[in-house]
């Protein structure tokens, strides 16, 4: 009884062994099946032609994510920290969506979330750089957060204060017709997305409209700036601290489901188990 | 007498005692909502329901505020210095439009400059960081003045020439109604933001424009590169000087209103008085 | 007579006396109306109502340019140098337009190439830093060169095979009438410009289409990474070197009309003639 | 025999004798020249005046072209090392599609992949700078490989699930009509494009549409902070390495092609031929 438990989790859990791989790779090209799935079937000419086909293969698709997450419960000794940690949460909120269309039809488009399942590849691509790259992101991200919490609220303000300005002088006839809707339309500017369903018509609004976009192409470029800055830090000190990163592999805890363990590590990091009794039984 | 005043301006002042906190809380909340009252009121479908509920929220905020404006006026001892201080005007542009708009109708629109006041979050979260911050930002800013200055002038010359040539070649059929419109219309796409209100229909209008935009693409960097490599240079030298900085607190001069005090501070930086005297009376 | 000649000299080409100063404000006061001018005179409902005004007003500044331009040849030693140096150059191209206006009708409208005669407005400034600026934007420029050739040609051959096969996928029916126009439109969207008058409506087309923005959006970083990466190498070597730079002032050379001298200097450093003679005889 | 082999060898392969050089710029005139006949027949006003021009023109060019890949595949010693080499398949592909438009029409629209042989200027200009340059752009684009990898992955993920967000909250009245068209209009604003043919209409998807604005500006600077760090790292050590740069010519290896020989090489550093022989013959 304890041996399949203990045999299911390494397959479902781990990349190392070959069959632990295979699962991966089947479960990822089945995540991106659904995707495909949903994403055909929104679109109406492809839906009715195909509408069993689709419709069947989310269902089959669902039950074996259904399995699975059970799997993953019943494998892991403390199953709460899977549930609650960000995997699980993705792992449930792609499973429940077709559930719920039974009693509320539309819902099932929220399948999609399934798209972050995909970050699973990660795992399978054992390539530590990646994760290494991400983390570094994340870190240059992280550091900045009262720069970008600042420049956020400074465009905010200015996005308020113009898009008033904006309603003002055009009035309704060119598209600006509330106050929400001119800063809509600022932001869109600020950007340099420039949609062009609403735009300036009167020669004060394009004056007005003309600041707004030099504004906007000075703003652009702070957050460059930022991020430029804070990852040419990160890079020089990572490059300067580099003895201080180990090799981890994809191995996870089968007590807690922690996983990035160092290659050599024996006990978990988070609960002290031993990693692979196993390897010490057979 | 004096001591509801010193009372009143530790409240309303400073966000170190528990009522002082409450204050500020309890006034950027109105300061919000004062901001979201004015942007519904201007779509006209919400408007037309909530009409009343609007207008009367509108006047008691407005009410609430001129109080408060009085009560900074009154309770510090130079009360010029925070009347011609950058929050001061504001303060008062943030009273005033709904006074104005009993003579001219309209007007009150202009209450969205109370977005400004929202700055006053800063204070609150009394984090020094965001200052920091935003010190450095508008230090790189100043910094590069000259050569923002530059940039601008180079933009706004190849916008007119650019502009002209365009109005030559498109003629008024496509939108290039007259110079000023087509200089419009280059500004938006040196900038890349690119409405497509205008656009060029002639094989050699199209031309102009790929190059114009190829153009805007170069230009794009060279701000983005000054404030790069301004803020790196800052960034560097803030780095150096790390223990140059001092943690400040949000309390603030009785006398004068000069603020960012050192929290080990016993006079104000500004004009000498006593910064907390009634410690010393208690 | 060489004593007219001579002061006429300093007021004309030099700002360091009270009468150069009024002369060039004077000037750019002149310069920025006339642009003014022809910018209003192409919108129809003012010309409608001020043609009369903008025409008078056109020949009397041009009128004025005439005569300045003169001057500035007759009282040169040299003035050969003058008549091909870059403000030469734009000097005749500013005065000749409305001449010509009298024989081709429209051709008035090339004055606003009087825009580049705003250039002056850093002569005035009397500011070397905008000098100094705008010597490091072109150097940055200049050292950038190769890659930006290299870049343009990227961009080039990119734009005209994605183009050629947009055309192939989407047919007339969508705004892709012919190859050039496509290219055009791959300018427009690998610029993140996006006019949308011509955007994919097959969804082949705009699963390449998305392909060629986020290609857009990556080599958009390339230009940026360049001049941010060679803008921080100036800024690095003219800090080092910073005593390599003297001062220089707005007097030129009464015979070859060279500009940009140190403040002590005494002989003209392109031909040798001595700077001030009148200050030697006064 | 071997002798006109060895001749023709020299002028096609390499550019430093006059009629290696001339045959190198009468080769670009054509590639250049049968790129503007492509696009030109392709626009309808110009193709019903000159088809037969431009018929017989590519017919011209592609026959010449023909003998030229001939020549390619004879005169060298190892022809499957150039046939199956870059520019060796680029030639093929520019020759072919006139042949096959004998049987199938319009496939001759592919000539325009002759815009990558426009590459070969590279060899005329002899620049090896522009080599230097372009091979220091593909060393940052290689480096940050992983980290660009991330980032897509990133994009994707965010427009499926944003894209999956506004088909559900628009639906199909403002032009989101299915999921994958969503997700292109995900794509356009998320890389700041913005064509504006389909654009959000109801107040929540315009709310959307703003923090998937703000997300696609901070997401901008992601590409080009990581270019500008990786490109200043790369640039600093070349400039470290610097006299590691020696001076490479346009001549290429007898045997197998292989190019960018050191000026003082004497044998092929691929296959070890001796370069020139007939210079010691003679």
């Amino acid at each position: 009884m304890w041996n399949w438990r203990e045999r299911l989790y390494r397959i479902i859990y781990e990349a190392d062994t070959p069959l632990g791989k295979l699962f991966d790779v089947v479960l990822l090209a089945l995540i991106l099946l659904s995707v495909v799935f949903v994403m055909l079937e929104s679109v109406k000419t492809i839906d009715e032609k195909l509408h069993q086909v689709l419709y069947y293969g989310e269902w089959v698709i669902t039950i074996f994510f259904t399995f699975e997450y059970i799997a993953r419960i019943v494998t892991i000794k403390k199953p709460f920290r899977y549930i609650f940690s960000f995997y699980g949460i993705i792992d449930f909120l792609s499973t429940i969506p077709l559930y719920i269309s039974l009693i509320f039809t539309g819902s099932h488009f929220l399948l999609t979330v399934r798209a972050f399942r995909l970050l699973r590849i990660f795992r399978i691509l054992k390539i530590t750089r990646y994760i290494g790259e991400s983390n570094k992101l994340v870190k240059a991200l992280k550091d900045s957060k009262a720069k970008i919490f600042v420049f956020l609220f400074a465009v905010l303000i200015i996005a308020i204060i113009a898009g008033t300005l904006m309603y003002l002088i055009e009035g309704e006839e060119s598209g600006f017709k509330s106050i929400p809707a001119s800063v809509y339309w600022c932001i869109v500017t600020l950007t340099t997305v420039g949609f062009g369903d609403i735009a300036p018509v009167t020669p004060l609004g394009q004056f007005i409209a003309a600041i707004i976009m030099i504004m906007g192409y000075g703003i652009i470029a702070v957050p460059t700036g930022i991020v430029s800055a804070e990852y040419t830090k990160t890079q020089r000190s990572v490059t300067v601290n580099d003895e201080n990163y180990v090799h981890v592999n994809t191995s996870s805890c089968r007590n807690c489901g922690a996983s990035k363990h160092r290659d050599d590590a024996e006990y978990c990091h988070k609960c002290g188990t031993v990693l692979h009794p196993e390897e010490e039984v057979f």
